[in-house]
């Protein structure tokens, strides 16, 4: 059975279009443009869901002006409404990795709702006489303010769902830290022993450390949430009526939920990147923390018998094809590697940002995905890293204590009393005999046995 | 209808797998561990069939060496193939972010190849008492000889394919270079306008470019085919028979046709990121040039008015949801995008390598997946800028000339005979006045008519 | 004449001194260590002057609990005001790229102010009996408290210098804005001609966006004023006695007139870099912002007369070897490289921060010289774009108005009237026939001229 | 006494020069304009030498074809020897990160042989009729090819100056592999017990991997010796006479004892920065082994009771204010700290590459002193290491050899008999009871002892 088609063009001229689908000529080119990554935009559906809240707020403000008659609006609305709801996101075809700013991603989103709308109306798709791509659902707006207004939009939500799994990894880790509150173990400073702590401070280090994460999200929110819906195509409002601005930002506010702010000068606000600069650099950050958190659970359950081997990260998989009875920190390493993947996007986002030109930043496309991509990934390594390990490790703790009294590093708790240069000589001999600092100070006979017991009762030391 | 399914276990206990599924149990647990990106290590494809290759010359070896019968060997070679054929691919499941060093990939494959061989020999999938994962499939070999060896051929063979794509944009610049060859047009340094060349020269060197690219890849090639079969675990080859590493690396050169070596030092070659680390920054390079073209023919086409306007790009799609009849060159920021990816994969690539420790760079399939991502990433490019791009590119000839003709820089042609400062009293004059550089210099009577005209002629500037 | 020394020893041995050193064995081991750059930590007087003032709030607080009697805390104090002062600077000899993670830097202090403080009491340097480096100057203290303590005071500081020059360049920015209000230029996107806008937009963007940065710098500030002094070696605050931690908070925050806040878990700030991440973020976006106007800048004044040539700005020396009356952008050039170098300096920051371990990032020396020279750098440039720059770019007025009337892109006007497509008819027909938009539209009869005239208003499109 | 001055004076201007200045105005112009580090370019004196080389090979071509007579050749000849035998390093004053693309630095030699050669001739400093710095010393040539020129020279001494301490390092480790030759310990994967090896095999891996950097320098030597002297302002030769390209790389080739090679194609020489992409890379790649090796010497050490406890790097200073006879790796960690720092320059030279335009990248200032500083920090950390800590270098053998009996890892060996199946059953157990391998398996007689003794010697899994 034949395909039907039907005839769409634009002023580069003409293109059969496949009559089930929803998007037409723009986006049609673009897909043959763009072939690049084989990932399409619907990969990012807060992206789109965002734009079509960008859409159907504009419909509500033109139909209040009078751009064009409710019953336009109307359709348009409900288009939008479906897209939002979730539907027709296979419509969204175009490669991720894309030029032209968003311009195909935005003619996408028109394409789409102008042709539903029509549905709607009982029309036939590609009669854009009666609603438009540009002329109607595009009315009053440019790519230039529509995509980063919903772009921001979309990585506030983004945001958003990623402090529920940062929530739940400090709590995790607060768990651990109330467990682990009274297991005695050596603190270690550049690889070398120092002087005892508990295994619940170092958990809860860890869950301090992911809350100021949590905090800083919060402030991220904030700066991504300012839009520049009516600058339209440099920030200067071409084409886009009085009032619009402000009432568009209303309305979009109500149909997103997001307490979303016009920017003050729409020129400025239509070419910087700074907040996604800015939200790359706070997922660096959290990607950093995460990174290091896993390198220390690798080094203390390091062994079984050869390493640190304080603590058991839960046993998930084989770890060997070779080695039998081989079990590896997997998640720890897969963490570690989401890690570098973030960083890593955070330089192309860098690059993207620098390269930005005049009234327009036209590389903003590999910023969204980057973007999403770091998100995505970091929500994920939250989950597998708090489910899969933190919340089945385990604490060897006699080693721990072991470890800890055999330990020089104790020899500090002299120093207050002997001094340095006292506490030197005794953690050097004991080094050299293999011999307790508590013997070799009992021998130095510079504290009595009462003061030396109180000094080195280890609990009071952390 | 109900799922079959079989009952696999590992040592650390059992789990059901579906009964069509060839993969096994330590599949299934890598696909639990690792939810990380949903892309499976089946995206690239290269590293699949590299695999397959590793295992059937390793089964080769091993009925040479009467590590198992014949029989074995031959089922397990014919799944081997079957991959090697693109068969299977589905069955390879396991995310491309993943723990364990290459220990999943690895596993997969074993899996896969013992449920087909299995099947091949007359046995139900499962039934590892006959044909097994680790002891047949995986014999004389360890995850951290396999793995890496497989990367490098897949890579080798990845450059191989990107040589190609590299060719053809050298060609296309290369007949660009000589239509434009009599195209007079002002050379720039600096966005300031200096002394005349052709356009042809200006493509010519693109050509000349891309070519210094190709050759480099050559170099990395040989770079990359250095593999450590044999090694096993750490490089020690504990558990490899003797002559299994000279035995396997003719046979796996046999089976891929690499011209692959074994290195010399195993235990270095096992934890050694070196040529992952040289290969991306060759691919950097490549970025980086594609990269600085791509941001000269944004340059050389801007306006249409307003801008350089030297060159046109062929118009592939509109370019503005505002701006009618306005055209952008996405092709080129598309391509510029890509080398900003490719660049922040090479950190991701860079710090991956700093954090490999003692006998094993644990990060190896971050590396592998970024590798990949980029050099189809950069494959795609070559091809899109070649062919919606450069083949398209006319030349505006009279404006370019114009400019060249009306420039301040061709006073340069003047001073080997008038000096640089006698040169500079004339730009001068010439900028303030808004005379042409020719008009002055009569006026100033330095040379004669006849040396002037001989001097300024612009064809022999270039 | 022969330098007369004394003799120092430690628990590795012993060393000559010159006596006219106020540093002593650890700081003259440290020097032998670390050849690395040959730059010495003097070249941040910021940290030196910090360090003192932590040596002065412990002294005092040491006092006050009984530690040491008032006597030697006098002369440390003295020794200290002395460094704030800036005097001793020369001391500090150490160099800024070392291991130890600062105690180097710590210990260079400690002896440093010790020999001072002997001298000060009438003492000869070297007799530590008396004023000890570790005993006296540096009791209650670790180097893991007190060097993060004072190199967050010192960045602290360092941003706070920041803020004047950027302060004066964003009024500079602002400046231009009103002088260029009524200069009417062609805006650009994808660096195609776009739509109209005036030059005073352009320059006001430039102050909106630097207005940002001075805002962000402030929160900036917040973030790095947290500090761990009490922590002793990890953050569990062994040997220093009940009380201390509070009083000597309030008592440094005195002493730098610093709003300085203890962090809640001292474990986890002891080993936290995430300030420094943060800090260094936001001098990239600083950075990507100063490097984005500078490209900005470079294009608008290209030219002569092959170029944009919007904007002339200052001539500030002779552009080439060559070509004799060339003057090229140097000024926007050399912050595109600062921008570069900044950029450069942050991945090293993300990589120290990455492989922090356990209790310490030892890398924090690292962190502290690239951050020190990156806002050093920041504020130079800041200086240089505004003073050899900004404040002298003149208009090219009348070639601005050319471009504009002589643009396609002001068809856009006309579309909220004619559509989309009419819109695309007209701008292509313009195009090809070199005719105005304006003669076109007048051509098509598709509106008024009373209309055309009304909507192609250009002072009405900005 | 008032400093003597004298008027010089260019198209913009005039200015008093002190007259002890060997620089002229344009030098002085340049160090008015950039005060951004306060670093000179007298810090890279192998690129001022190398300037000098140029200038000098163009006086002989130049005198040869007549462009001026022998006695200013001579002259000039003479001054450049000078500079060559590093003299008048002193006068080369312009900053090292400045615009212009070199210009500055260019113009700083050509002032400076001007007037050192109009003294030598008997002429005072600035009668620049008789010598001129651009129509004499820098005739035939422009900052465009002379720069890059004098840039790759500089840059393959500086390689070749590297070799020097990676072959003295690189015998370090091999010393090292030799002297633990017969050291057994545990080799780890993913920082668990794997199987045995020896601390031989350990630095022979270093040496080995060094080794194959050393490769890898000479390999890029050969890069970096390709110039374009001859190509002047763009690579179209304008203002250099026929045949001066050839004899000028001739006796360049013969001043410099450099083998070098002129590009093909001198418009692509001219603002191709792939060489020095591709030198930042290979520097990379070297420190990401230094970082490698010593990441894992401070791991190898770590202890001295809590953790591996393998080896004993050099006690080079005591390594805490407060904890007494600790010792820290502190040379590793600076190593790291140099790594970090080069894969930062890296970055920035990335970003400089990528933002070239055009006939010219700009940018090329900040690639050199960004390339200059990262080969003098590896130069000297290489020799710190080396010297500071790999030298002296001890093992704890028995330590080592108790690990490896203790271990569970050795199970590996008797795999190739009993299955991997059989070999996690007896792994699990050992684990479980604290028992060791052996006696495990004894116990599930799976093997006769004999078999066991002979599968279970440690030397022969080596």
């Amino acid at each position: 059975m034949k395909q039907t088609v039907r005839i769409e063009h634009d002023f580069l001229g003409e293109k059969e279009i496949p009559d089930n689908c929803y998007y037409g000529i723009q986006t049609r080119r673009a897909v043959e443009n763009f072939r690049i990554t084989g990932i399409r935009i619907s990969a990012f559906p807060e992206l789109i869901v965002a734009l079509a809240c960008v859409k159907k707020a504009a419909a509500m403000v033109n139909a209040e002006l009078g751009q064009f008659p409710d019953t336009i609006a109307t359709a348009i609305i409900k288009a939008c409404d479906e897209i939002i709801d979730g539907k027709l996101l296979d419509q969204f075809v175009v490669d991720i990795m894309q030029g032209g700013a968003g311009t195909s991603t935005n003619m996408n989103a028109n394409e789409v709702i102008a042709n539903r709308a029509l549905e709607l109306m009982g029309h036939r798709k590609g009669e854009y006489g009666i609603v438009h791509p540009n002329n109607h659902v595009n009315c009053s707006q440019s790519t230039n303010d529509v995509y980063p207004t919903a772009l921001r939009v979309a990585i506030y939500r983004k945001l958003e769902q990623l402090q529920g799994p940062l929530n739940k990894l400090q709590a995790s880790f607060q768990a651990k830290a109330e467990e682990f509150s009274d297991v005695l173990k050596m603190g270690r400073t550049q690889l070398q022993d120092a002087v005892p702590m508990t295994l619940g401070q170092e958990f809860s280090a860890y869950s301090t450390t992911i809350g100021e994460e949590i905090k800083l999200i919060g402030q991220t929110k904030k700066l991504v949430r300012e839009i520049n819906l009516g600058a339209t195509a440099i920030g200067t409002g071409i084409n886009s009526p009085d009032k619009y601005k402000e009432f568009v930002a209303k309305r979009f506010a109500e149909v997103t939920g997001v307490p979303v702010l016009t920017s003050a000068n729409l020129v400025e606000a239509t070419w910087d990147t700074g907040a996604y600069v800015q939200t790359s650099s706070v997922l660096k950050r959290i990607a950093l923390k995460l990174s290091k958190i896993s390198s220390d659970l690798r080094l203390l359950s390091s062994g079984p018998r050869a390493g640190l081997n304080e603590i058991n990260l839960p046993r998930m998989q084989p770890g060997s094809s070779i080695m039998p009875g081989k079990v590896n920190p997997v998640i720890p390493e897969v963490v570690n590697q989401v890690a570098y993947k973030v960083i890593g996007n955070d330089l192309t986002i860098t690059m993207a940002s620098e390269n930005g030109q005049l009234e327009l930043n036209v590389m903003e496309p590999v910023i969204a995905s980057s973007l999403f991509e770091s998100m995505n990934m970091i929500i994920a390594a939250c989950d597998v890293l708090r489910i899969s390990c933190i919340d089945g490790i385990t604490a060897n703790r006699d080693h721990c204590l072991h470890l800890v009294e055999n330990s020089i590093g104790i020899v500090t708790a002299l120093t207050p009393v002997i001094g340095y240069e006292n506490g030197s000589t005794i953690a050097r001999e004991a080094l050299a005999t293999g011999k307790s600092v508590y013997e070799v100070a009992v021998e130095h006979n510079l504290l009595s046995r009462k003061q030396l017991d109180e000094l080195m009762s280890i609990k009071n030391m952390v």
